[in-house]
């Protein structure tokens, strides 16, 4: 018999961590019950499973709707706007915390280091204000690290693969909860102050969808508390639902781009239009936008509201480009795409060295502490070799370094490194030209280039936006310079433009996102006319970038073995039939199964659902017609509260849809749950007509690949039932069979 | 036997049109041979067909596949690319051309008539000036009538609720035809210019429909034309999916407003999302926006660029509000959805009466000209009554009239009168305040109100969108000088804002559009601040307007009795089963069907789709197991081309998917088609296998209404077979189902 690892349906709590119960009681059935077992080919596995995402209309689901039709619908809209306007605010104070910590923090030991700089460089001595600036780096990435790694790892990282995950169907556990947040907060706050090559917009975004998934849910696993309120949201339906409007209040509040934000989950989620909560979504946006923005400008104390969000490129003035820099953006957007993938290949080959070599918890520490002080030591490198001096006044950097340039000036070049990247990236859009010598670009950008190749991919909670803006700022600016040498006399060149196109460039050909990124540059840059650049620029980029791999995020996820859905077809499957992919190794059960078999297949297969079917000949659950389908937590929670055909009786008028509501989404595993030697004995049965549900979805054996991707993307489905032309279930298709 | 009246499959051309062909010389076979005509129950019959916007994968399609499939594939995509550049492209010259016309020939009318006024007011008179108004108001909407009632009807009104209809899966004839083109853009240049109360923004949306649906086919049914391109576009849903690209560039151009433009066709398809048609949408969109701009630009001679489409509200400064204000707002949202709903209402009943009363075509031409005339009359009486003198240079009118002001001054009321209803809307978001005595604004807006109000629904090409804006600027107007009164002491209140607002409550109250109006909105301020406010406004709107009636577009397509799928189930067909609303009046054909058989469904009925079945018990095609599904069109083609199974040797080898595609759009009906005695004698037979549909979509005759409307939009259905669990054909389900 094969023994399945069981994998948990819950948020994904070990087995370990389960309290133990008495051992169930049950015997395994005899083999002839359960021939189907023996299969030859085994269906793909993944320790990564499906959303739920269609809802079970079974009886209960109806009778709950028909009890009380309209003043349950109107409350539970009423609370779906309220649970957005939470979700849009609670978003923006957690980035406006998150932002406002930086800023502190950063402000502090940026004028200490410059202080003691200046102090020191009097007598000549560099080695000490080096120390401290590598200390005050290491520090606290150590924190970080230590809290990524040891309270919660999946708190690595950007966050953004993960919620494209969720946004995808896919359950990757423990990605919403509240500790997940704290975690990604405090993570990234410490790392952007530790001085890595990185930014906190892509954590922003997971914490937006973490905080939404947990409003909406109206408990918290992490604190072990339930609020009673929201119980209705208790699915994973529901619950998808609320992360669209938390990723794109993420979204918003990072950037300051509620549209972009509304783009950006409906291109992750990629399913059908729905009106409403699409509506809900943009509302949620633009509440966390507008919150952020109010409060961080109560905080700078500002008179005039100009703050755009957390991501502000500044404003630029409505400075439009001449026809012949169209090619110019193109092919930097090439050359983007082209940077990009290199810096994709090597970033995924050091990270799969990681995962093979680095194991060990307190290396990874290690490893990370030692990256922010090369960032240091590179930093100093280039401030100390580079003699960038310009007067003051010229940049409004904080805190500008004199180190050998003359009274009244600063050096250039630190004050690249002497402020957090996104300052940088302010400073490279809007300098005046001439503010940094071409030397200074030249160098800086292909040490960024390593340094932040070489930290995305540490155990610290960190994004990639603001550095591969950094780099292509940089190097656009140089194109800017380049230009300016090379045809002088022709008509002013704008760097800052030219900064603009290249970030543009280098970020489009990294994490080739299209639509959702093109919309959030127009919505910061605010200026409609560079809506035409800067399409042109991504879509050259994806082109350039996607002939040689797929982006950071999908080659990530790629890398982790989720079963990740893309938009399209894969080419190669286009004209071939459901047959073909489908697993026939489909686990049936007929509409009365003995509960014997149910409690076999449940410990012997890591199925989630199950076809459930009628007219079998005699014990051939091989051929059956489709009648139904139930899930694995349904069943579980049936045996676990007896709700048997021969005891229908005690049951029948006090069950309800909330009897399986309360148990999600920790649902307990077959083994914890004791079935009485009795009812096996008696041949219990159970009636799956109450439970399962009468419509699953269905194709035929000949149906296209590309109709079923399509149908599977569109609704968002994670089982899909194959039947023959007589309705006959020969097989099944979930997600995994669509990547084999 | 029932006789239906034949509908044509084509673009609507009555049967009158079609070239007398010879009689056919078929035989109506026997009754024995079609008992299932004589049905109880009738299908319900509408005018208007759906799309077939469901791809068959045929056969035929597979074998086109596999051909040059690398190769096709790449050069479909790399046409579909530039079929976008240049749908943006164009749709922005005709926006052009509009604009420039509407612009030039407005001045040189109201230089002229302010002239006259300044002329003739010396000696005292009037009364030429008045008729010369009348004069020149009526006769362009006299030319703009006649070419819409006696040319192109389909072109009257807005064009957007016939964009909605198409993209929601109608076909409506004619409404993508070059003729409407021409039409729709003469029509509202003539109707704006003309003084009627109405904006050219809605005809743009739809002159973008059409070119998309024109460039993309290759071909010009208007000039029978064919040049033999993008052949492989020609079926129903590439040219919806061209159409989407159409729609938003119609948006963007008339809004400046490309992500507007882009949402604003994604709300109104719907349908699943398709990553790269919203990709090239959006490419489209801005490209539209960007090549508007720059004619615009260059035509005006601008140095620098600040033109920002068609409907330019002008900058506003970062103009925040108080938190007081934002439940001001809402009243105002609330108020707007109050006068929206009123406006639609009497709009509706007048139009329902001139439906039934004025029904002669030069009738209608006459009361589009008096309504001209007394839009003229209304003008003048406000001028002449209202004194509202202000210092010249205060307004930036082009064409200020003194009338009975001192030198140096103008009246302010005329002015609301001498330019487009675009520029007074322009002003009064950016006039100063205490620019309009508060008596001008509050006699301005019920005459505006009422004029709208009986001009939508004339003869005449033109939106409501302006007037709306206009309507409700002019009451925020009023809403701010109320406050300055009241409030005096209280912070300055800004009056452009409250316009602004004001025109945002009227136009959702009257529209009830929400995501993409929001969109547009706040991307045509250019101020992320005003988000916030604005959709609350709209929402408060909406919720208001729509506990009264539907929005005026939804209206409108509701009394046209056009089967307009919404976006979510009717709230009582919620838990309904999928056998209560099928038509159980199927007509099935076998796989292998007589000749005999097909000719009489397709002369005797008027569906548009036919199961395909096997296992049918003797002749009772009512019972048979569903294999596949069958169009009418297909079936023309078939016996147009006479591909029957037993003179498979002649023609298996020489037919494709590009001989029903070389159809398309344009089928003959049954009536045209000669089948020759003999072939009926000797009992010829079609195979269908080779041309069905062999995966139709199917549901279980339990399955929920909501989860086939669901089904049905997503994917954008035509027909949707009904089966029991043996999958045997009960019933068929089209959208006229979901609205009986």
């Amino acid at each position: 018999m094969i023994k399945e690892r069981l994998i948990d349906d819950s948020d994904g709590e070990s087995e370990n961590d389960q309290t133990n119960i008495l051992a169930t009681q049950i015997q395994i059935p005899p083999d002839d019950v359960v021939p189907v077992f023996r299969a030859r080919a085994v269906r793909p596995q993944s320790k990564y499973e499906g959303l739920d995402y269609d809802i079970c209309e079974n009886q209960l689901y109806e009778n709950d709707l028909m009890k009380n039709e309209q003043h349950l619908k109107a409350k539970k809209d009423f609370a779906r706007w309220i649970v957005s306007l939470f979700i849009g605010i609670l978003t923006a104070l957690v980035g406006c915390f998150i932002a406002i910590s930086i800023e502190e923090i950063s402000y502090y030991k940026y004028s200490w280091l410059q202080k003691a700089v200046q102090q020191n460089i009097i007598h000549g001595d560099l080695v000490m204000p080096y120390i401290f600036y590598v200390i005050t780096n290491a520090l606290p990435v150590m924190i970080g690290s230590i809290l990524v790694t040891y309270v919660e790892p999946v708190a690595t990282g950007s966050g953004i693969p993960l919620v494209k995950c969720y946004l995808n169907g896919i359950k990757i556990p423990k990605v919403v909860r509240l500790k997940t947040l704290a975690v990604k907060a405090v993570g990234v706050i410490t790392s952007v102050c530790g001085g890595l090559a990185g930014g906190k917009e892509g954590p922003m975004v997971h914490c937006g969808a973490v905080i939404a998934a947990g409003i909406s849910q109206g408990k918290s696993s992490s604190f072990n508390k339930d609020f009673k309120i929201f119980r209705y949201f208790r699915d994973d339906h529901e619950k998808r639902d609320f992360v669209v409007c938390g990723a794109s209040a993420g979204v918003a509040a990072a950037f300051g781009a509620p549209i972009g934000g509304l783009l950006f989950a409906l291109e992750e989620a990629a399913s059908f239009w729905n009106q409403s909560l699409i509506w809900r979504t943009l509302f949620s946006a633009i509440v966390s936008s507008f919150t952020l923005n109010l409060v961080l400008t109560a905080y700078h104390g500002l008179e005039n509201f100009t703050y755009h969000g957390l991501f502000n490129l500044g404003e630029f003035e409505a400075l439009p480009f001449e026809y012949y820099e169209l090619p110019i953006f193109m092919a930097m957007g090439a050359f983007g795409g082209l940077s990009g993938a290199l810096w994709i290949k090597s970033n995924t080959t050091l990270n799969i060295f990681r995962e093979k070599y680095i194991k060990q918890k307190w290396i990874r520490i290690i490893e990370a502490m030692m990256v922010a002080a090369i960032s240091a030591s590179f930093a100093c490198l280039m401030m100390y070799l580079i003699n960038d001096c310009r007067p003051l006044g010229n940049d409004p950097t904080l805190t500008p370094v004199q180190l050998f340039c003359d009274d009244n000036e600063y050096n250039a070049a630190a004050s690249l490194w002497f402020q957090t990247p996104e300052q940088s990236v302010r400073s490279l859009f809007h300098d005046p030209p001439g503010s940094h010598k071409i030397t200074t670009l030249l160098v800086f950008v292909p040490i960024y280039f390593f340094l932040s190749n070489i930290t995305y991919g540490l155990n610290v909670s960190l994004g990639i936006f603001i550095p591969c803006l950094l780099v292509g700022a940089a190097w656009g600016r140089l194109v800017a310079s380049f230009m300016a040498l090379e045809f002088t006399g022709v008509k002013f060149i704008n760097p800052g433009k030219y900064a603009l196109i290249g970030a543009a460039a280098q970020l489009g050909g990294t994490v080739r996102m299209t639509i959702s990124l093109a919309v959030i540059l127009i919505e910061t840059t605010g200026n409609i006319w560079f809506a035409l650049p800067i399409i042109l620029t991504l879509t050259s980029a994806k082109w350039m970038g996607d002939y040689f791999n797929d982006g950071i995020y999908d080659t990530q996820i790629h890398v982790a073995n989720v079963p990740f859905l893309s938009w399209h077809t894969p080419n190669k499957l286009f004209m071939t039939k459901a047959k073909k992919i489908m697993s026939e190794d489909v686990v049936c059960v007929r509409m009365k199964e003995s509960v014997e078999y149910i409690v076999g297949i449940l410990k012997n297969t890591s199925y989630h659902g199950f076809p459930v079917i009628d007219q079998v000949a005699d014990n051939d659950r091989k051929n059956g017609r489709l009648r139904g389908f139930i899930l694995r937590t349904q069943l579980i929670v049936i045996l676990e509260k007896s709700l048997f055909e021969e005891t229908k009786r005690f049951w029948e008028r006090t069950i309800s849809i909330e009897t399986f509501r309360n148990e999600y989404p920790r649902y307990k595993t077959i083994d914890e749950i004791r079935i009485s030697r009795d009812k096996l004995a008696q041949k219990y049965t159970i009636n799956m007509e109450v439970f399962m549900n009468p419509s699953p979805y269905k194709v035929n054996q000949l149906t296209s690949v590309s109709r079923i991707f399509m149908l599977f993307r569109a609704l968002g489905l994670r089982h899909l039932c194959v039947v023959d032309e007589n309705n006959l279930v020969t097989g099944i298709i979930t997600r995994k069979d669509f990547l084999k």
